[in-house]
């Protein structure tokens, strides 16, 4: 993708919406990650799930999280000019991902501001991840905010 | 581990520091992750990373987020009656982590306070992972905080 076509500071302005990914959790996925990262029996095995507060198998939190990463990458970063961010608000884990589940990401851009450094700004997102079960709406499982920097398009 | 010998809600107080644990990142690992969760080129490409922001190839945030709940799993929810947590605080990342780097992630408990449901209680802490370098002392890499619910101890 050349330069010129990749999304630029310049490009976003608030309200913008944009619909980042879908993704279907497996047990094989949510075991394999939570055995290197959140080995804990609700995230690592089947049984002692369903006795726990999630009420079965579920993604740890901190998966959700890398899960959400990658829809922004595939869905956003991979055709602008990120330039990453210096950290991420506050995450609240509203409701549960269990094996199954189908999750959505979505990113509303809420403001955009400059950066000192002049070649740069700020784009602040809201982020918000839904599940989604047959035949029924959308539950929230997760809403952050996050501030991304990137490249402007002009040189100033 | 007896229930008797869990750390329980009780057993946390104001003050309190945990050592979680310490880890050297490999560049093996740091490509394994991102190229699940954050497939941009300073976190897979070395390469690329060496003319990037972070100075080189680096772990992904949400690589140090992981690895950081992977140390308090082993350093302290493992021996203690941890519920889970309702999200997770600001994450801020100060510096980034280089292959070779070996972080280590203490925590320290800045307050405690019962739950409306009577058998439980919120255990909030300050997570501080640093990196170390050959002889010098540690560089803030990120510090959040985070409250956890506990059981009580006390049948109420």
């Amino acid at each position: 993708m050349n330069e010129a076509d990749l999304l630029h500071f310049e490009d976003f302005r608030a309200g913008q919406i944009f619909r980042l990914g879908r993704h279907t959790l497996t047990a094989e996925e949510i075991i394999a990650f939570a055995s290197e990262f959140d080995p804990q029996p609700q995230h690592t095995d089947p049984e002692a799930a369903k006795h726990s507060m999630l009420g079965g198998l579920a993604a740890s939190g901190w998966h959700l999280g890398a899960l959400a990463m990658r829809m922004m990458v595939d869905g956003l970063f991979i055709r602008a000019t990120s330039m990453g961010a210096p950290g991420v608000d506050e995450i609240p884990w509203r409701k549960p991902v269990l094996v199954g589940d189908r999750i959505r990401l979505d990113g509303e851009v809420l403001d955009t501001r400059l950066s000192s450094p002049p070649d740069r700004g700020f784009v602040r997102f809201r982020f918000t991840m839904t599940r989604h079960e047959e035949r029924r709406n959308g539950t929230l499982v997760m809403m952050f905010g996050w501030a991304v920097m990137f490249r402007r398009r002009v040189a100033v």
